[in-house]
C-alpha cells in the first residue's frame, strides 16, 4: 500500500503531512486520539474532514490544470506557477536537495507534466483513489482550496486499518502488567543515580508537561517508560526545549523528537548528541596537548638551534636563479611554530584519538541498543521497510515493453550502461586530478611571486600569510566542487536504477561520500605526504611539465602548512556551510518573500490567517532526508580523526560547531521544513560502516603523519643512534647535507650569489645524502635508510598496536549495556511467570479430580490447545 | 525448569538420554509420535513406562548407597564402584574431557559424595522430583535395575507440557499453506540445478527413506523442506550414510544430524564440512605452488651459484673452536631445498590464502544463514539458552551464608581471587618460556654434537635429519603440554566462577585457545622470526647464559627448518591425536573390557541382552561437548593460514586429515558416546571470533614471514638496486660480508684452521656489514638499512593491501544468500496476502449494507479487535 502510494507520487505533486499524528505511528498512542481536539486549539479549521469527526491523517496534493473540469477562483498571485517554482527551488536549495531521492519523481513529474493529458491524469488519480479506498482508507477531496492550482486529497485512516497495519508492523503493545525497573542496591546503580542528580539541570524540561494531560485511560497504556506517556502538542515543546540556542548546554529530548519525527530522525539526533558529548573529552585533551606545545616551545632544542644566530648555517637556494643562498636563522619563526604541532604529546594524542574513535563507536552501539530497547524496536526487522523504487518498476515496465518490440533496445541500453561506468570513472579521476593541480598551482604561483623578491626575512614572515591565502582559495574550490560532486553522485546513482529505496540510498550515500571525501581531503593528503617529498636535491632538482620545479616545504617540515590548511578547511567549511547555507539562505528567502508580498501584503495577511493547517504546511520547504546532515558530520569526523596528529585543536573546533549545529538543525526541522514521514529504523545504517571505515583509515593515516610528516622519528633516531651525548643537540646539523656550489647545473645557479655578503662555496640542504667529498657523493646516505627503516617500523608498530588496542576495547565493552540486558531478561522471566501461573491454575483444577501420584493416561492423546502469547492478547481498549 | 534440572545434576549422577526424541525438540514432529513404536522394534524393553503407553523422554540416574532403604541384588561385578570409576575416567579421557564444564559437577559430586548423608540426599531428590511433577512432568522410578548401585528416574513429558515449552521456545509451526520455492527461469537457477545434478552421487542417500513411512497425517505437517519430513530411526541411517569411511566423498546429511543431535552439533559438522570443502581449492593451489618450486629449482640463480664449485667461497666457522672454516658449496643441498618454499609463487600463495580465509568466513556466514532459514531458527534469540551455572549459584549461596557470619571471609576470598589472577599470569608466561627454552636446547644440543664431527659434508647431509629429530621431540612435548594446558585452563576458569554456562564456556575456550595456541606455535614463531637473527657476527658473537652462543640458520635462511617443523607438527599432531587418542584409546578400552569380561563372559552376555536401552546407554562414554573438536580444527586452521608462506602443502595435509576427521567424529558420536542433550544454536559462537582473529593475525604473520624469513626482499632489492645486469647473478656474493680472521676474539678461533687445506686470511659470513677495510668496519652497512627499509615497506604494503582486499571481499559478498532473502521476503508477502484476503472478505461484507461513496462514521469509535497472527493460530492436530 505504501509502495503504491509512492508510485503514484509521480501523478500527485507532493505529499504534505498536516497532522501531528502520522499515518503509520498513530496506533501506538491511539488512546489519546480523541482528546486531541482539545490539545490542539488551532485545529478547528484544519485537520478534520468536513463532518468534523474524522481526523485528517494524511494529505496528498496535486496540480489542477486550467483545462480541468472544476474552475477555481482567479489566480491571486499573478503568475502563480512561477512563484510556486521559485518557492520550490528555494526551499530545495536551502536544505541541500541533491541527496534526496524522494524529491526526484516530483520534479520529474512537474517537468513532464505537459506530456500527460489532463484527462488521462485525472483518470489515473481516480484509479489510485479507488485503490486507496480498497485498502480501507477514507478520502475527502478539497479542490476549492485557498491556494489556487492545487488540489488536496485528505485521507483518514480508520481504527481497523490502523490495527491491521500495526499488526503488520509488529508494533509492540504494552500489557497491563507494570513492572518496576530495578533501582538496585549496588554501587554502580548509586553512582548512576548520583550522576543523574548532578546532571539534572542539563536535562530538558519535558517531564513536567506530563501531568497536564494525565488521564486514566492513557495510564493503562503507559509502561514504566516516561516517554511512552501521553502525546501532547510536541511542536511547541520541541521548539522551546530543543530548537533554541538558550538550551545549548542541555541534553536533547530524544524521546520527544522520536515521537514527533519518527525513529530515523530521532536516531540522527541521538547520534549527533553522542558524538558531541564524546567530543568534549577529546577537545579538552587536544587543548592540553596544544598548550603543552606552547609551554615547551622555548625548551625545544632543534628550534633553539635554528634560532641561535651563532649557528651560522648557509642554506642552498629554494628556487632556480631568482632565489639566492639564505641563512637558516631566518626559518626561526616557522620552526618555533611547528613545534606547537610536532612534539611528543602529538604522538600520544594520535593514539588517544584512535582509541577515542573506537570508544565513540562502542558508546554509540550501546546507546543505540538502549534506544532500541526503550523504543521497543528490539523485534523490528529492517527489511520490512524495503520497498521497490517507483523508478525501478517504471524502468522494468519500460524494458518489458521494449523487449516485446525487439531485443535490440535491450542490448543498446546495456551498451549505454557500460558507457556510463566508464564515464563515471573518468569524471571521478579527472576531477581529482584537477583539484590537486589547482591546489598546487595556487600555492606555487603565490610563492613564486614572493620568491622573486630577494628579501628573505620578508619572505619568511609572509610565508604563513601566503599559505593562509592559498588555503582559503582552496576552501572555496572545495565548497563549490562539493555541490557539483553531490549532483554527479545523484546523477550516477540514478543512471544505475537500483531496485529498492534502501539500495538507492546506500549507493548514493557511498558515492557522495567517496566524492566529497576525496574533495575535502585531497589538498590535505597532498600537503601531508607529497609536498616536498619529491623535490630532488640541489644540482639535480626534479622538474615536472618541462621546467617547473617541485615545491619544497619550510625547514621544519610540512606539518605547519598542513595545520593551517586543516584549520582553515574546518573552520571555513563549517562557518560557510552553516552560516551561509543554513542561516543565510533562509534569511534571504524571507526577505524575498517580504519584497514579493509588499505588492499585496494586506491581502496575503488575510489569506495567511484563513489558510488551513495543511495549506500552511504546503508553503514550507520539503524534508529532503538526513543524508546531508550525516554527510557533513562524517566529513567532520574525518577531519577530527584522520589528521589529528597535525592539528590537536580539531576536536575543539568540531565541538563548538556541533553545539551550534544541533540547535540549528533542530530549528530547521521544527520551523522551516514540512514534517517528515516518520520512518522506523533500528540503526543509522550505512553511516555506521562509513564511520568504522574512517576510524580504521585514521589509524594508518595518523601513523604515516607521525612517521613521515613530523620530525618525530628522525629526532628519536638521532637521539639514540647518532647523538654524542644522548640529547638533541646537533640534530639540526645532522639533518642538513652538504652541497658544493660548483656542482650546480648550468643555468640554475643563483643570479645573486653574493647576496649574503660573502662568497658561498658549500651550502646546506635538508636531506640525508652523502657529502661532496664522499666517494658516493650526493647519494642517499646510510642515515637516510636507517631513518626510513625506523619510520616504517614505527608505522607497523603503531598501526598494529593501535588496532590491537581498538579490538581489545571493542571486545572489553559489551555491545548491550548490562542494565538493559538485565531488564530484557527480567521482562522475559516476568512473561514466563505470568504464563506459568495461568497454566498452573488450570492444571491444579484438573488434578483435583484425580489421585496425586498416578498420572492421567489420557494426557498423551489429548489434542493440543494452542494459546497465543499474552502480548498479542493485550486488548486495545 | 531446565535450570533446575541442571542444578540438581549435583545430586543425580548423570543425565542419560535414551530416547530418539529428546525432550526439547519433540514438539516439531509430534505427529509421528505415536507410530514410533512400530518404527523402533528394539524399544519393547526400554523406552516406555511400565504401563507400555507413556514414552520415556528423559532418564535421570543417581547413585544408591548401601545405607539406602531399598536393598538391591548382590553386587555382581565385585568392586563395582571401582569399575564404574575406571569406566568413567576412560570414557572421559578418550573424548578429551578437559574442556567440558558439564562433566565437572558430576565428578565433583562423586568426590564429595561421602560428605552428604544418604538420607539427606534422598530427601533432596524427593524435593526435586516433586518440583518436576509440579511442572507437569510424569515420573517413574526404576531402582531394581540390572546395573547395581544405580537408580533410574524415567521422565515422560506429556503433550501439554511439550506444547507449553514449545511456545516458550517459540518453535515455529508450519502452517497448512504450502508454497512453491521458486525454480526460477534465470541462468543462476539453471546453473544451480545443473550443479545439483552433477553432484548428485555426492549426496548422502537419506531422501529415499522418506517413502517408507509417508503417512497422511505427517504430510499435513511437512513444509516443502525435505528434512522436516517424517523422523525415522535416524541412528541406523546416520551410521550407514554418515559415520562410515566408505562415504567419505559424499556430502554430510546435515539435516539428519541436526535432527538427531540438535542444532549445536549440526552446526559443528556443517562448519567442518564447509571448511573441508574450502580446503580443496587451497590444497590444489598449494600443490601447484609446490610443483612450481620443484620445476624451477634448476633455474634458480642463487642456488646455482652456491652449488657451482668454481665459486670458491670460504665461510667463517659456525661455532667457536670446534668448528672450522667451510666452503659455501657444501650448503648446496639446503639451498636447493629452500627454493621449493622460497620463490615468487610463495608470495602469491600467501596473498591467496589470506583472501581464502576471508572467503571461507564469508562462505560460512552464508551457509549458516541458509541453515538458520532451513532450520527455522531466524527468530530464535541466543540469550534464551543462557542459564546461571549451578556452581555459581552455589558459590553465591555460600557467600551469602558467610556474609551473614562475618564480612571477613568475603575480603579473604577477594584477596584470594586477586592471587589467582597473579598465578594465572605467572603460570602462563613461565610455561611459554620453558617451552622456548626446551626447543632451543634440543636443537642446539643435537647440532652441537654433530658439529663436533669435523666432516662438513656428513654434517650438511645430516642437518635435515637432525632438524627432523628435533621437530619430533618438539612435537611430543607439544602434545604432552597440550593436555596439561587444557587442565590448567579448566582449573583457572573454575576458579573464576563465571555466572552463566555461556560465559563459563566462552572464558574456558578463550583460555584454552590462548594456551594451546601458544603451545603449538611457540617453536614455529621462534624458528620463523628469532632463530639466527640475534647471532652477532664473527668476532663478536652474542652469548647468552654466560658462554652459550646463539644458533645460526643454514645458509639459505631458516625457511627450510621452519618448513620441516610445520610439516612434522601438522602431520604428527594430527596422526597422533587422531589415531592414538581417537582410534587407539577406544580400541584399548574394548580390549580392557574384553579382558575384564573373560571372568564372567557368559554371564555378561546374558546381562547385555537383557539390558534395557537406557541401561546400555549408561555404559557408553558421556558426551563432553564440541569444544575439543573445534579446538583441534582451529589450531589446524592456524597452521594452514598463519605460516602458509613457508609451507604451501599445509592445506593438502589439512584436507586429508579432515576427510578422515569427519567420519571419525561421526563414528564417535553415533556409536561410542551417549546421545547429547540437543541444544539450540544459531551460530558457532566464540569460535567464529577466534577464526576471524586468526585470519587477521595471519595477514601480519605472513607479511613478516615473506619479508624477514624468506630471501624474497633481499633478492628483489639486489635485482633492482645493486645488480649490474638486472639479474640475480652475484646475489650470493652480495649477501656475504667479509671478516678478517685476525679479528677473532682470543679463544674463539677454530682449533683446526688448516682444515680446508689452505691458510684462510679472510672468511665470509651471511650479513650486511661493512668490510674490514672500511673506516666503519663490521658496522651494519648501507645495504642492510636499505634492505631493512624495503622489508618493512613490504610488510606495510602487504598488510594494508590484503586487509583492504579482504574488507572489499567481505563487503562484496552479501551475508544473506540472495535466494534465501528472496524466499524470506516471499514468505512474508504470502503471509500478508493471506491476511489481507481474510480482511477484505470481512470488509466487503460490511460494505454491501452501505453506500459506496460515504464512509461509515462509526468506524472511528469502533472498539479494536485484536487478532493473533496466522502462525500462532495454526492448529496442532
Amino acid at each position: 500500500m505504501i509502495n503504491k502510494l509512492k508510485y503514484y507520487t509521480l501523478l500527485y505533486n507532493t505529499i504534505v503531512i498536516v497532522n501531528m499524528k502520522y499515518f503509520k505511528r498513530c496506533f501506538e498512542f491511539l488512546s489519546c486520539f480523541q482528546p486531541m481536539k482539545d490539545l490542539c486549539p488551532d485545529t478547528v479549521l484544519g485537520p478534520y474532514f468536513s463532518d468534523g469527526m474524522r481526523r485528517v491523517d494524511y494529505v496528498l496534493t496535486y496540480h489542477i490544470q486550467k483545462s480541468g473540469s472544476t474552475r477555481r477562483r482567479s489566480s491571486r498571485f499573478g503568475d502563480n506557477n512561477f512563484i510556486q517554482r521559485l518557492w520550490r527551488s528555494l526551499s530545495t536549495r536551502s536544505s541541500r536537495a541533491p541527496l534526496q531521492p524522494k524529491e526526484d519523481p516530483e520534479v520529474a513529474a512537474q517537468e513532464h507534466q505537459t506530456d500527460y493529458h489532463e484527462d488521462d491524469k485525472r483518470f489515473k488519480r481516480d484509479e489510485f483513489e479507488e485503490n486507496l479506498r480498497k485498502t480501507g482508507l477514507e478520502l475527502e477531496k478539497d479542490e476549492e482550496s485557498t491556494i489556487p492550482g492545487i488540489g488536496f486529497l485528505k485521507i483518514h485512516a480508520p481504527w481497523n486499518v490502523l490495527c491491521r497495519e500495526a499488526e503488520f508492523m509488529k508494533l509492540k503493545m504494552p500489557t497491563k502488567k507494570v513492572y518496576e525497573v530495578k533501582q538496585g542496591s549496588n554501587v554502580v546503580e548509586k553512582i548512576r543515580m548520583f550522576i543523574h542528580k548532578v546532571t539534572a539541570p542539563l536535562h530538558p524540561k519535558v517531564n513536567t508537561s506530563r501531568s497536564q494531560c494525565e488521564k486514566p485511560l492513557c495510564h493503562a497504556f503507559s509502561r514504566e517508560k516516561q516517554h511512552l506517556d501521553i502525546f501532547i502538542d510536541c511542536s511547541q515543546l520541541l521548539y522551546e526545549q530543543w530548537a533554541s540556542y538558550s538550551v545549548f548546554y542541555k541534553y536533547q529530548p530524544i524521546g520527544l523528537i522520536r515521537k514527533y519525527f519518527g525513529e530515523k530522525v530521532g536516531l540522527y539526533f541521538a547520534w549527533l548528541g553522542v558524538y558531541t558529548q564524546m567530543l568534549i573529552p577529546a577537545a579538552i585533551i587536544g587543548v592540553i596537548v596544544f598548550l603543552y606545545g606552547c609551554a615547551t616551545v622555548d625548551d625545544n632544542i632543534p628550534s633553539m638551534e635554528i634560532c641561535d644566530p651563532r649557528n651560522n648555517i648557509t642554506m642552498c637556494p629554494l628556487c632556480d636563479q631568482a632565489c639566492s643562498y639564505w641563512k637558516l636563522v631566518t626559518a626561526c619563526g616557522t620552526a618555533r611554530a611547528s613545534h606547537l604541532f610536532d612534539n611528543a604529546a602529538t604522538v600520544f594524542f594520535s593514539v588517544f584519538m584512535a582509541l577515542w574513535a573506537v570508544l565513540f563507536m562502542e558508546h554509540w552501539k550501546r546507546r543505540q541498543m538502549r534506544l532500541n530497547y526503550v523504543w521497543d524496536l528490539t523485534g523490528f526487522g529492517e527489511e520490512e521497510e524495503d520497498h521497490n523504487r517507483a523508478e525501478y518498476e517504471f524502468r522494468v515496465m519500460q524494458k518489458k515493453l521494449k523487449q516485446e518490440h525487439s531485443g535490440l533496445m535491450v542490448k543498446l541500453s546495456q551498451l549505454f550502461s557500460d558507457k556510463i561506468c566508464c564515464c563515471c570513472h573518468l569524471t571521478f579521476s579527472q576531477n581529482e586530478f584537477n583539484l590537486t593541480g589547482k591546489t598546487h598551482l595556487i600555492n606555487s604561483t603565490s610563492l613564486a611571486a614572493l620568491h622573486m623578491s630577494s628579501h628573505p626575512v620578508v619572505r619568511y614572515n609572509i610565508r604563513a600569510t601566503v599559505k593562509t591565502t592559498a588555503a582559503i582559495i582552496n576552501l572555496i574550490i572545495i565548497i563549490v566542487l562539493d555541490e557539483i560532486y553531490g549532483a554527479i553522485a545523484r546523477w550516477l546513482t540514478r543512471l544505475e536504477v537500483p531496485k529498492t529505496d534502501k539500495s538507492f540510498e546506500e549507493r548514493l550515500i557511498f558515492k557522495t561520500f567517496i566524492l566529497k571525501f576525496v574533495n575535502a581531503f585531497t589538498p590535505i593528503v597532498y600537503l601531508a605526504f607529497f609536498r616536498g617529498r619529491l623535490v630532488g636535491r640541489p644540482g639535480n632538482y626534479l622538474y615536472v611539465v618541462g621546467s617547473y620545479r617541485m615545491e619544497e616545504c619550510a625547514h621544519a617540515g610540512c606539518l605547519m602548512e598542513l595545520c593551517i590548511q586543516l584549520c582553515i578547511t574546518m573552520l571555513g567549511k563549517q562557518l560557510i556551510q552553516n552560516n551561509l547555507f543554513e542561516i543565510g539562505i533562509p534569511k534571504l528567502k524571507k526577505m524575498l518573500r517580504k519584497r514579493k508580498s509588499e505588492l499585496d501584503s494586506i491581502q496575503e495577511q488575510v489569506l495567511h490567517n484563513t489558510l488551513k493547517r495543511y495549506e500552511k504546511d504546503q508553503l514550507l520547504g520539503p524534508f529532503v532526508g538526513l543524508n546531508p546532515e550525516y554527510m557533513e558530520m562524517i566529513i567532520q569526523f574525518g577531519m577530527v580523526t584522520l589528521f589529528v596528529a597535525s592539528f590537536p585543536l580539531a576536536p575543539l573546533f568540531a565541538l563548538l560547531n556541533n553545539i551550534i549545529e544541533i540547535r540549528l538543525d533542530a530549528k530547521k526541522f521544527v520551523t522551516e521544513l514540512r514534517r517528515p514521514i516518520a520512518a522506523k529504523a533500528k540503526d543509522i545504517g550505512i553511516w555506521y560502516n562509513l564511520l568504522r571505515g574512517l576510524s580504521k583509515v585514521a589509524v594508518i593515516v595518523n601513523a604515516f603523519v607521525i612517521a613521515f610528516t613530523s620530525d618525530f622519528i628522525p629526532r628519536l633516531v638521532y637521539q639514540y643512534m647518532y647523538s654524542p651525548d644522548g640529547t638533541l643537540h646537533g640534530f639540526v646539523n645532522h639533518t642538513l647535507s652538504y652541497f658544493n656550489v660548483t656542482d650546480f647545473d648550468p643555468g640554475t645557479e643563483p643570479l645573486q650569489p653574493m647576496h649574503l655578503g660573502y662568497k658561498v662555496s658549500v651550502c646546506r640542504y635538508k636531506d640525508y645524502r652523502d657529502p661532496p667529498w664522499s666517494s658516493t657523493k650526493y647519494e642517499l646516505s646510510k642515515e637516510f635508510w636507517a631513518i626510513l627503516a625506523a619510520r616504517l617500523a614505527f608505522v607497523i608498530v603503531f598501526q598494529n598496536v593501535v588496532m590491537l588496542m581498538s579490538d581489545f576495547v571493542d571486545w572489553l565493552i559489551p555491545d548491550i549495556p548490562k542494565d538493559i540486558s538485565l531488564q530484557i531478561h527480567k521482562e522475559k522471566i516476568l512473561m514466563v511467570e505470568l504464563f506459568m501461573k495461568e497454566e498452573q491454575g488450570k492444571r491444579f483444577a484438573a488434578r483435583d479430580n484425580q489421585d496425586n501420584c498416578t498420572i492421567p493416561l489420557s494426557a498423551n492423546q489429548s489434542p493440543p490447545q494452542p494459546r497465543s502469547r499474552p502480548v498479542s492478547q493485550a486488548n486495545c481498549s
